[in-house]
């Protein structure tokens, strides 16, 4: 029960606009091409952040959209804007959106419980961006185009795998606790989702009046303590019925490994039940191969494979095939 | 989906009794003994016969006993008589109980549909015992301790696996059908029991007033035309949507696989729902494998390997460990 298990990915953040340039909502194409061109000439010029990946969003298939959006490359908003574009830099441990409610939105993913190194990654890019003309005010700090980002301008995030506490009906008041402290837990797509597969996104709510370091340090402690919080959770159900709990899980397992259709709910409900099967030493999977399975296996993700013409039916199906194939 | 796939087995009983001694009924100690002497002295004179193997109920456990009952060999009749006992020939191709309702119950069994067979058998071993003197009339014929037995003292029944016509709610009908013609449909373990694993016992009603091929050729006759009707469904079923029937029974398929802890009822389902999905070509499974398994993973069975004190969860965490280990 490594933290790593429960921890599965660290988020940094930092939204940034160019100066003499305006707030993208209601940009002209020409505004969008200087900022294009400024970002793009910016990481032209440096070095150290090989492979750099320049995605438009102009010339992807909405579905093609949608399954970056999956992989928590890009926001929806992103998606749905034709001058934005994502660049995916050093293999995607950069997700850069341009264009997007901001001019940049420079976001740094690394797995595990990593605030301190993705922060790290962020402010590289941002120094090498920064040569463009932020849009900075001495007092507030980076201006938004929302001003709950103002200030920082960061938002950071924890991914949390949390079955045990969610079992035992003990996230309720979780998410009342850290509120008070100025963080919020969300489903894993963010902002009004679901937390689907047990899957939750702890981040900060407030990006002003406090720095970059008190506001990771908070989180990362926080993360801490809700990882604990889990472990504990799961000794718990092991110590009231373990053999109850490994029935449980393993059924899910075989459920998973057999059907012949699945739908994506059920899908994520039972990945979370043999990632947890997983980590209790009940099942020998590689933890790789089950992150690998659940970005495959999303709805866009397989639509696309799949065609256009391909029905909610026939998708349910491949993802049975699909989970077979990975697990076999 | 051969006949033998559907029918299990076909069993032949003939119930006999000799002339000179009373019905087992309030029998004397001494009066069971000369039966037993009858018995085992014709069967040590004749050749062709063995192996043959003697039990007596009175040296088993209570335990022994109802494994017996549940493989099918014994009726819970003889498991619960001290002076009874029970003569496998043949490998038990024929279970000769002896002092049970009757002096003798000679049955014959065989899988699959193979009523002539076994009534072959049957005969074989009821000729060497007849020089025993049995108690016959010749207007009536066998004469047995109770009435229905009477005439022909035979019972002939087939073991039938009807998922398709349960799962269709068409066993009502049949029922209905085969009781006017003087047969009857029962759960696996005859008289009362239930249908459990969707297992249904064919067997004639009437011995009296008909003559042994006669009772067996419409019993045989019938048990195809059940067999077709069976074949019929499961034709209906794959055509009103093949995936689904297979993916709930690859599901079932999965629990039953990685399960840990599995009582008897469900396993009774499981073991039906795999055995189908094995004959309709999802599954490459021996059906020798799910008949040993069937009996292996029976309570009684279990309970004598595991000792008197295992309790009915440690019964059930041994039928999951049993089922994997026969699947792996």
């Amino acid at each position: 029960m490594a933290e790593h298990a429960i921890a599965l990915s660290s988020r940094v953040r930092l939204a940034r606009n160019y100066g003499e340039i305006p707030f993208p909502a209601g940009m002209s194409a020409a505004n969008a091409a200087r900022v294009a061109e400024k970002v793009m000439g910016s990481l032209a010029g440096c070095s150290g952040l090989e492979p750099i990946h320049k995605v438009n969003m102009a010339e992807l298939s909405a579905v093609a959209r949608q399954e970056l959006v999956e992989r928590h490359m890009i926001s929806t908003e992103l998606a749905n804007k034709d001058e934005g574009f994502l660049v995916e830099i050093l293999n995607g441990q950069i997700c850069l959106m341009v264009n997007e409610e901001d001019h940049l939105r420079i976001q740094a993913i690394l797995p595990g419980l990593e605030l301190g190194r993705a922060m790290d990654l962020a402010n590289k890019v941002d120094d090498v961006l920064e040569e463009g003309g932020y849009a900075f005010d001495g007092r507030l700090g980076y201006l938004t185009a929302c001003p709950t980002n103002t200030g920082t301008g960061m938002r950071a995030s924890v991914m949390l795998h949390l079955p045990a506490l969610t079992m035992l009906s003990q996230m309720g008041p979780i998410i009342r606790t850290v509120s008070r402290i100025g963080l919020t837990v969300r489903g894993q797509y963010g902002e009004g989702s679901e937390a689907s597969g047990n899957l939750y996104q702890l981040s900060n709510q407030i990006t002003l009046g406090r720095n970059e370091s008190e506001i990771l340090h908070l989180l990362g402690e926080s993360a801490i303590q809700v990882i604990a919080k889990e472990a504990e959770a799961r000794r718990e159900l092991l110590n009231k019925n373990a053999l109850s709990l490994e029935d449980r899980l393993m059924r899910s397992y075989g459920i998973f490994k057999n059907a012949r259709r699945m739908d994506v709910k059920e899908f994520m409900q039972r990945i979370s039940d043999i990632r947890l099967a997983a980590d209790l030493g009940f099942l020998d999977l590689a933890q790789r191969e089950l992150d690998t399975l659940l970005l495959a296996a999303q709805p866009a993700a397989i639509q696309r494979r799949l065609g256009p013409e391909a029905s909610k039916e026939e998708i349910d199906f491949e993802r049975a095939k699909l989970i077979r194939r990975s697990l076999a």
